[in-house]
């Protein structure tokens, strides 16, 4: 049975739940959330959905010891709010290493042994005190990273060009947040470099750089949030994971030589990170990326 | 081409949103709000989701004239505050009366020639007004009604068995809102009479339908709204239509008996409502009925 | 983690294959037929679609030891020749006998402990026949019954009418095969006794029962055997078990006053069979049932 | 609303109309074949299929008259048989040109506006043919050609490297037969050039090459055909038409320079091929394109 948890049930975690239930990816599905009222309120309203929907599953509410036997918990804790305001995730810092601490310590008291996969803000640095929290090896924690700011690079880019973002391959690394940046000697159109169309101007690389990395803010400052795109992009990880994928894709992995988690190529499958891919950078991005790590660390640990 | 609006973004427009795109139901999506931040913001919330999703659709944006070739227009605008702090979907009616009426003028003048689906509230009298608005033949322009209620019903008599919804056959009928009645009569678990079960003691029918009316509330109480369930309710519409499943459900369709919209049985298919379905029902059931539908047209002439 | 056994690969066990795979529903597929080459062809065939496709598993291929963890295994081996040849289900028995004993050793070796449920025809016979070599609990092993023909039975009531089958409930009862009965007494549609009907001369129900008998053969007649819809029954029943939706349906069950798997109304959940639903039945229908299941045991035991 | 025809109900047919209907893709499906029993067999496996599903259509039955406001028509008629016996896909030449002169002249007829998509073998050829019957744009007609060998090698490639067939991009060029290759320029594993990997000893592409090119005769030889993999290409072709993706993809597009149909990477949206992408190959593959290119037009004029 596909038995899921999530802890932290504001509006990406619901739309989480709200994903997994419509493509039928969780058998039973544990909702926990500090506010009772929304967990309930949030049991009623699925369940009243279930008289129309083909497929169902059997929800439990608040009890991290129906975590035992989870094969994946996500965690999308947080305080969206503090990051609207200030236009930088590190704001919900401060509460969110709090509550990696406390949901950590109940996670590992549950005797929870799947995979963890953690969305919360700031990804990399909360994925970082999940995993001190837990204990868990890396290879079974890790976190949504810039897998969503790779997202919005295809969509960009394919917007640019009137095609499809599936068009788009290549990354966007570092920091789930403004230290991130797009890799452009990783991005193909049509398995065509970028760079080609750039030197054919063709497209204004810098001015799509600014426009990705401000995606995220565009859209909170019309809805106050954002939830679809993040909440699809951690189900289609899920998915790798039930269907032992081997799937590669950039996500907030553990790198030795930088001591945190941080966005990065990696292969996910049934046990969570499969490996790491190493990926030939420049030396202009090698740096970001080194200079992207630093500013996670220093950050957390401020 | 599936080509569908729909008008008003809030929780529940948006989800309706989100379903159909899931589900591939839509190829041109066309969002209508006042709130153009908001439109923008769903926007982009979605379009970088189809980096990670099998389907996609062609987004527009705040075009009435885009649903001159539309196949189906979701009206779903409102003000759930209202609702939420009276628990009565009555007090959206001065609001709603007033968007209905601009709605329904701008959906004519788009020379929009598919099928009308209205979840506002108070849903059937919202719809008695959309109709008067556009002058679409009741055919063509029907409302949600208590579909959604049917479902909380189906829901609560196979939670109280440890059944499945689907188990549960029959309707709530009336008014979308709080003169409505779980119709009994009609009701049946596993193809017996619900009445069976409760003549042996074993279903408190009264307590039950206090708990089906005030589902919605106790979701409003702690999310502020609800959105999933009826969302799920407004997509099945959608797909019985586009499937021309003459599919058997309640809903809020015209009774020319009452001179108003109100929730009854119908058989919905491509042309909207195909045929409304008779259903005989004890006199103490038609009474509430027919003062349901009192209730309905006078608190609409109010 | 999903993993789910199917044992037999002709039209019907690859085409249950097919949907499970589409759905989503199976991580782990197994896959066991005495023809290797066959095997083989499915499961590249299978592979060469998961880079089109938004779900995959892992598949493996004619290993019972890999069912010792498997949630569910279906078994679909047979004849299907000898049944087109003949009209009768029953043809097949010589060989699925012998089948069913060999395999249920086999399946019983492996040390399975998940819910079997048998498609082979025929069917109840050949359920009697697994449970005997598994000596499984009756609970955890069943057969799809009539589940099949109540399908056809809802067809062809709606088509008659114009409807979706979904407007039709009631059952077809007894034997999956010539014994097998409409049990009118049971069946709605848009929530009315299909009797009202028929004494209005809207219906003849004596003409659509043997309709609904001779729906298989025409389909054998046409292309050799029927595989999408029972297929697409048996995926139904595994959604059931995985979601433990407790769905009400009718599927080959045993029945302790008969002796013998016979079609009946079961409640379906994660253990398989959460409960028998005893359905009070007219004289006349309850004469045929126990024909129907007295047909069954002499002719398996001939 | 969507409206398909499906002209030929072989396994390819029928499992092409298997998965449209299982995903919702279409509302209207016309199945037309020679074979009378076949159609209506199929028709009634799946009608009897809707009792048990969420999505359903209307189907139809060899009416080349519902062709006329049909949004897509699939070509599948062919001889299988012919294709296993020689293993060259141009056995089935004969039957096929003179089922395309009449098929195209008939679809013709009926006053088709849609897209054709052709998967009938010889496909490039065959995409020649209906072309110059029904005198379409050829920006209207194309073929699936490579796209299923370009799933082959991706499978491939993958399956050697333990990866996700989603992580190889590339394709294979030429015609859907014997002439067609590898264009290992083209390919790489996640984001790498394949090149480096052979380099480094850790695949032989030369095998492979044999490897995928066999793939189908390896399914033909196990089950007589193949199916789903196709199948799956071709649904993934309707989607993209249906959502207007831009999506890119090989196909058999025409190639003025070669003027012929060939397999090459295009972008496909709702007016069929949106745009050819020109793609700089080494000498070597480019003269294989073009020798691949001079076979398929020398057989088909043979």
């Amino acid at each position: 049975m596909h038995k899921i948890g999530i802890i932290g049930l504001g509006h990406v975690g619901t739309t989480v739940a709200h994903i997994l239930l419509l493509k039928g990816l969780a058998d039973e599905l544990v909702m926990i959330d500090q506010d009772e009222g929304k967990v309930e309120a949030e049991y009623y309203d699925f369940a009243d959905s279930f008289a129309r929907t083909e497929t169902s599953a059997v929800l439990k509410c608040n009890d991290y010891g129906e975590l035992a036997d989870a094969d994946i918990v996500i965690t999308s804790f947080g305080d969206i709010e503090a990051t609207a305001r200030t236009g930088d995730r590190f704001a919900e810092l401060p509460i969110n290493k709090k509550n990696a601490a406390e949901v950590g310590q109940k996670i590992k008291a549950s005797g929870f042994k799947g995979i963890l996969l953690n969305i919360s803000n700031p990804c990399d640095a909360i994925v970082n005190e999940l995993q001190k929290a837990t204990g868990m090896p890396h290879q079974r924690i890790f976190g949504t990273g810039t897998f969503l700011d790779t997202a919005r690079l295809q969509r960009a880019v394919g917007a640019h060009f009137g095609e499809a973002p599936q068009n788009v391959s290549g990354f966007v690394l570092g920091e789930h947040g403004n230290s991130q940046f797009s890799a452009w000697s990783t991005v193909r159109l049509d398995g065509q470099p970028i760079s080609q169309f750039a030197d054919a101007g063709q497209v204004d690389l810098a001015k799509l750089d600014e426009e990705i990395r401000q995606s995220a803010f565009r859209v909170v400052a019309g809805k106050g949030y954002t939830s679809t795109a993040i909440a699809t992009c951690a189900v289609r990880i899920v998915e790798a994971i039930f269907n032992d994928k081997h799937e590669f894709m950039p996500a907030s992995v553990y790198l030795e030589q930088f001591g945190t988690y941080i966005g990065y190529p990696a292969v996910i499958g049934k046990n969570g990170v499969e490996k790491i891919v190493p990926v030939k950078l420049p030396a202009a991005e090698a740096e970001k990326l080194a200079a992207s790590a630093k500013t996670i660390k220093e950050k957390e640990d401020a």
